[in-house]
């Protein structure tokens, strides 16, 4: 593959380009505001496909949004990496914080990313890191050096739980047959510090609804009276943690998986400083569950973080009013062993039981996602190694990963392969906030690494 | 006053499409995308005054919205009777929970008015309430039976606070002169039970800010690690209250007026009924501090209420995201002594002291307001008595209200004269909340009441 490095230099203006036109669509799948959108992001990836030099792509109807199929088959005797992504973004509030729209792309250079970095969301959650993907292919398939059958599955319902794509991996089992699913929707530890991602969270989400009085009250006649849905809400979030930070709800650490006192002295020798990590976000301290360093709580403990609340006056100046209702989006971040549906089934028990008798309270159950862990003795994680090393110089480092993509559990179950996350961005990308980015030294850095893998895959699935 | 009863049902369609003009300019004082129609509402008055019969009427400017003055001098040696109300009104949100346009008032029977009630945004506070002074005093005029001297006063930012008044006030003390100020900003027990307002709560209104991450956070990434500004906040909030529900602010009750037993008897006597109360709001029981029944809670104890709060995603689906900021609203209704300014301050201390190391957090307060009683022994009060056991037929019971009117204390001190709260409005009338009223029964004995408290007044007043 000595050519890969010309040939991106000969393109990168159009990869850029390409990338960026494709930031410009707002897909945003959590908002039916902008479902139009999300469809013409469909159609914009399948013609990006078809350019790519794929020679079938299709735009698969679900229940939800359209999953977008392509595929170049070399020779079906060949192994075949199967590509995983998302076309559709998080909703980009709050809007006033983005230093430039968040559809309309520009490229800053930030001390991290020297050579500028592409700002739009979706940059690289998942536009930017799925984009990749297709490029890479389009070189080994322009170049003729494609050692190996490709499959694309790209998605539209990733950012609000993938509701669509059990069914529709169910159905077409033939059709993704692979031997190894690629997945580039991860972050890896500092553009000098390679990292493979070996698990990632699951997730539990759920939305709360505390109901006082049947109206809001005035707080002056009412006020010390009747039960405040945002006074309440608020002791009933207090009460989910304890003063050592470890969650309350009863059973909810009963199948958390323990690490090694090995396991986690291995964890700690990658690259972290504490003072670093709270100069980067301005913070005072770090907070969490007691007993475990940042690193792991933050990718080997389970969590529950409240991601929204609202409830009352929320305008300028002052009312002096006592709600009806209070609200709060709340999500648990799960590590193996925990089963997304037994926690959001405890959380709410759990909920229920607290609420004093004063207010009546429903939790609505959003997505949830099972944990993950990979091997790094299967050949795909050597292959992945093998690539970073080539193109990094180094020896990438096996790293559990916060964030969860919940369906990557269900990819082995119900297609029986391997998950690789092969991802490039970095943990200050800013993703799911204002002003997210992608390096282009890691957009362009990713286009040469996964030829690599794809060299090195099928080497080692052919000696086998 | 044999004919007014005759005036009033000469003039009532008059005296109901008046209101009604009133109460569709939205007065917003809280909100200044509103400002020009608070001005549109002090000019509407100043007319209305002028109409009335005053001989001067004038639009007080001040660094604020204007003060609308207006009077009649019958004779400079008779007593004088200063009229305070306010021509602003609440925010109407949440609107979706209005059942016809807050602006566009309509009548509508109701099981507690029969005979109708006005719908609209400050039908009862304080438009439907003032304007019954200015009709009184139409009547008083018109008919020749104007006893005293009376002067008006209605402001236009009493819902913020009213943060103009005391310099307005302080300037002109002259213009202001008077014997006893009523107000008609409170209400009454029910159409067949006559009450009078004789102690109000002040007011303390704070609203905070607590600042985790420098932005907002994949909560995958993060989430476990880092302090949620949301979960710390609802975790300040909680702490607030304790087991009984007393407010654990170091000093807060310090200054708190204990009643004496034979007070808590004598209140004990008004008409309460708790499955009534439960039943009128939906709600599965009463809260409120240990050690005291539903109506000390909301007359003669102190209380702390979360008016608002936001923070994070609270659109539509869902987003994992820690958010960098958090806010609530939080007011604080105070009983004697308790100093706004005092309270304010033990708030801000405590709130700060409570605050973990890894957040920040900002304090700003919004007006306060003393309480006040006034003592039922002095001629103003016993006036009003009388002149609501002329119209209904009954004493009217003197009772503590739970609600503030933050500058009444100011009236004592700097126009030192007594205040006398003649409310019509009942506690069901949702000022405050969406589909706010104001029964026309009790508009219209609104007007028939106040003459006599003049005519008993002066009577009280020149035996002296």
């Amino acid at each position: 593959m000595k050519n890969v490095k010309e040939y991106i230099e000969a393109n990168k203006d159009r990869f850029l380009n390409e990338l960026i036109d494709l930031l410009k669509i707002p897909s945003i799948s959590a908002d039916t505001a902008f479902s139009q959108d999300v469809i013409d992001a469909a159609r914009a990836v399948e013609k990006a496909l078809k350019e790519a030099g794929c020679d079938t792509t299709e735009i698969c109807e679900t229940d939800g949004y359209p999953v977008v199929f392509g595929e170049k088959i070399v020779d079906p005797k060949l192994p075949t990496v199967l590509v995983y992504g998302h076309y559709d973004v998080q909703p980009p509030d709050p809007m006033n914080l983005w230093d430039s729209p968040p559809f309309e792309p520009v490229i800053k250079k930030t001390d991290l990313h020297p050579d500028g970095a592409i700002f739009a969301r979706g940059a690289c959650d998942d536009k930017g890191q799925f984009y990749m993907h297709v490029k890479a292919v389009e070189y080994m398939i322009k170049e003729d050096v494609l050692p190996c059958n490709v499959k694309f599955m790209i998605e539209g319902e990733e950012e609000v739980g993938s509701d669509s794509l059990e069914a529709f991996l169910d159905k077409n089992r033939d059709k993704l047959k692979n031997d190894v699913i690629l997945i580039s929707d991860t972050g890896m530890i500092a553009n000098d510090v390679p990292s493979i991602t070996t698990g990632l969270r699951g997730l539990s989400y759920v939305e709360v609804e505390v109901t006082g009085p049947n109206r809001d009250l005035h707080s002056g006649i009412y006020g010390g009276a009747v039960p405040n849905p945002i006074n309440i809400l608020s002791k009933m979030i207090a009460s989910l943690h304890d003063e050592n930070n470890r969650i309350t709800i009863p059973g909810f650490y009963d199948k958390v998986e323990e690490l090694s006192p090995e396991d986690r002295a291995l964890m700690a020798e990658a690259p972290f400083n504490v003072e670093d990590y709270k100069k980067a976000l301005d913070i005072g301290d770090v907070y969490g569950e007691k007993g475990y360093t940042t690193p792991e709580r933050y990718s080997i403990r389970p969590t529950l973080d409240v991601n929204g609340i609202w409830g009352g006056y929320t305008g300028e100046g002052a009312k002096t009013v006592i709600a009806s209702k209070a609200f709060a989006k709340i999500s648990m971040r799960l590590v193996p062993d925990q089963d997304p549906d037994e926690i959001t089934q405890l959380f709410m028990d759990h909920f229920m039981a607290i609420a004093p008798k004063g207010v009546k309270v429903k939790v609505k159950p959003h997505h949830g996602g099972l944990p993950y862990v990979t091997p790094i003795d299967n050949i795909g994680y050597q292959a992945a190694a093998k690539a970073y090393e080539t193109t990094f110089g180094k020896i990438a480092i096996p790293e559990r990963g916060g964030g969860s993509i919940p369906i990557v559990a269900l990819f082995e179950q119900i297609l029986d392969s391997k998950i690789i996350l092969m991802g490039f961005g970095l943990d200050s990308d800013a993703i799911h906030s204002p002003n997210e980015h992608f390096g282009i030294w890691n957009y362009l850095k990713g286009i040469e690494t996964i030829p690599y893998f794809y060299k090195y895959y099928t080497e080692l699935a052919t000696q086998q």
